[in-house]
């Protein structure tokens, strides 16, 4: 007789054809954002046959936008919900939140994909389009996970709580709504693609906007002037010191290999209308990444701080102080104790998976781990299936054997944490 | 019985009405390129008021737009004529060229403005509008000069060819049309706004764009990619050396008062469309002075020699080398000797009427005198009415005065250079 870990594992094997046709038709829904219905209602009905307790509900209620947690210039919740399905347990057992996101990043420029944004089509075990790998091939995961254990017969004492959220991309809000609803539970699993490392921390990030003013002139008396430009170069020189500093202070074992723990992005600068004219305004756009133990509040200080000594050091600048502002995207930091329960039984089943240790790091990017654990009060680890470098970009691929084998370790890990029932 | 000279003195003082009312007719007709017919039905039935010999014209043919000095991106001349008007001389004496441009550059915001773009009311002896002072009161100047000598029955010898172009403020097209078309003369005079001063030489000036790559990553993991704003602005710290060296050079005693006589101006820098990604690309504009003694091409090379010095010293630039490009509008320099006798005569009129000696100083722009002078051959001196201070700006005037003041002047200049016929 198979023992259940046995059974959840050679169901996965078994239902590869089933998992890697739920993801094709989860990548070939455009969940844009403001267009996540589509891929929602596959999540849905994946969710009935699975016969979850099923939660759906148009997020933007409950007081979700007036949380200071809440960060999203959307204006229309309708008709996009969050969904919720619950594999609810007998009692007794550690509850687990099974946490993925359904919207996915804009195309970009479709001519520089290979085949259409939305393909879903299969090369040599990858599986490409936009979502791919950020993150409905983690989703499939999930699924893939809670079907094994339902369908080997398998009961569990915890309950497990699959979240298909919206608005990961944007701040957060989806997630901050299932908070906001009530749902809590022991831990969680985030499967954002770590390349199947284990992120028990995570950077956050701020977006900041640094409005530098010049003083106008015509460009052949440029002396006349104060080129905007040359004082946000000023600006941009202090942001790369206070990188340095911000990161000198990392000295968190997890970090080790990061060569820019919490980097300070210069992502936009734009200047001027006229090449003749000398710009009277600078304005910079950037990311400030936030230390797993640090507050964005005192992240935000620092940034303020350092604008403050440019001026200083400025007569024009100290006459002109440029303006910052903290806008758009806002992600917390994740901050789990590496040697928290969840980690050990997430190690042990991928060890009994992989046959190796899994790395264990900080992810150099945020999630929803952080409001769920900040906000939330949930531990979170984020591990999952596919690669970084192809999220966000053209071209966008999964492995499907990645998607198998994290199932796999995901199952392995509810039978441990939630408990098998009897 | 009165002398020549006190007789179109005095006709001018008398003229003082007749000449604002055709300024402010001038100013009332919104030239802006492209719209240039109105203004120069004004010029044209006040030049055949005086009689002068006509000649109207579209540009845009005669090899104009393949000529090496030609820059406009303008597609359509029709209907926005040239004009020019010939006092013909009785022979024997030197010819003049005055020449004024009659395109104003674009309003701005008119919110900007305390009144009407283009009312040109009057307020304490200023005459206020688009165009007022840049250069449509120097053109009245030049109109009332010549009428004063044609009214007051004098004949000179040499021809005075009066001409209003299109284009200056784009680069220069309707001067360069005039000069394919055949006019020439033994000097000329621009009545640009030189708060009376005499410019016998002028900063010539082209646009660059310089595009420099970068390497897309995202902003957490900013280390995997290569920021093209940190690469610009290693490009802007060169292009600041470089226009230290070209100034270091000039020991023009014209330029004495100038703190930088050939200006290399960053007018716009635009890089990034994500707060939190690196950005792969930023795109430098801006304006190149190019010294009276030096051809443009020379300016260009040594602009050239300065990015492949930033490549030299960039392992990533050395790579990945910027674009240069020279686009859009473009002006020659103007370099006439300042013993030339035409600024002996300019001079000895300005005594006459101001009982001091005027300055003579270098431009810090460029007009169509380089066209005139480099590629027509004609010795020029921008002289007239007006400050730069207020042109290109809101609320935009001339003083009246001045404009008397330099019609008086320019008309002495036409006495004594033309000669007197009998």
């Amino acid at each position: 007789m198979q023992s259940p870990e046995q059974k959840v594992r050679n169901y996965i094997k078994e239902s590869r054809i089933r998992g890697t046709r739920l993801l094709q038709k989860l990548v070939q829904e455009p969940s844009t954002r403001g267009n996540e219905s589509g891929a929602q209602a596959v999540i849905i009905e994946k969710c009935r046959e699975l016969g979850l307790e099923m939660d759906i509900w148009e997020i933007g209620n409950s007081g979700l936008t007036v949380h200071p947690a809440f960060c999203s210039d959307r204006k229309d919740f309708n008709g996009n919900p969050n969904a919720v399905g619950i594999m609810r347990g007998t009692g007794g057992g550690k509850s687990m939140i099974l946490n993925g996101h359904i919207d996915v990043v804009p195309a970009g420029d479709p001519k520089d994909w290979d085949k259409d944004v939305f393909s879903g089509h299969i090369e040599c075990g990858k599986l490409f389009g936009r979502g791919s790998t950020d993150m409905k091939g983690g989703t499939t995961s999930l699924l893939m996970a809670i079907e094994a254990i339902k369908n080997s017969g398998i009961k569990l004492k915890g309950d497990v709580i699959f979240q298909s959220v919206i608005e990961e991309e944007s701040g957060g809000a989806g997630t901050l709504a299932t908070v906001l609803r009530g749902y809590k539970a022991d831990a969680a699993i985030i499967p954002e693609p770590t390349n199947m490392k284990l992120f028990p921390k995570q950077q956050g990030s701020m977006w900041f906007r640094i409005s530098v003013k010049g003083k106008g002139a015509h460009g052949g008396t440029r002396y006349e002037g104060v080129n905007a430009i040359e004082k946000a170069m000023l600006v941009i020189d202090r942001l790369r010191s206070l990188e340095s500093q911000r990161n000198e202070r990392i000295t968190d074992p997890f970090f080790e290999s990061i060569p820019i723990p919490i980097p300070i992005n210069i992502g936009k600068i734009h200047a001027g209308d006229w090449p003749s004219s000398v710009p009277d305004l600078a304005v910079i756009e950037g990311r400030m990444g936030v230390a797993p133990n640090e507050t964005q509040e005192e992240a935000k200080r620092e940034m303020y701080e350092a604008i403050v000594g440019v001026c200083n050091d400025d007569p024009w600048l100290k006459e002109n102080n440029p303006e910052l502002e903290w806008f758009g995207a806002s992600w917390l930091p994740g901050d789990l104790d590496p040697e928290h329960e969840l980690i050990h039984v997430l190690s042990e089943s991928f060890k009994e998976i992989k046959e190796q240790s899994p790395l264990i790091e900080a992810s150099p990017w945020a999630t929803d781990g952080g409001i769920l654990s900040k906000v939330g009060g949930v531990p979170v680890v984020v591990f999952g299936p596919g690669v970084t470098e192809t999220a966000h970009q053209a071209n966008e691929y999964i492995k499907l054997e990645d998607i198998f084998e994290a199932a796999e370790i995901i199952a392995l890990a509810l039978l441990r944490w939630c408990e098998i029932s009897e």
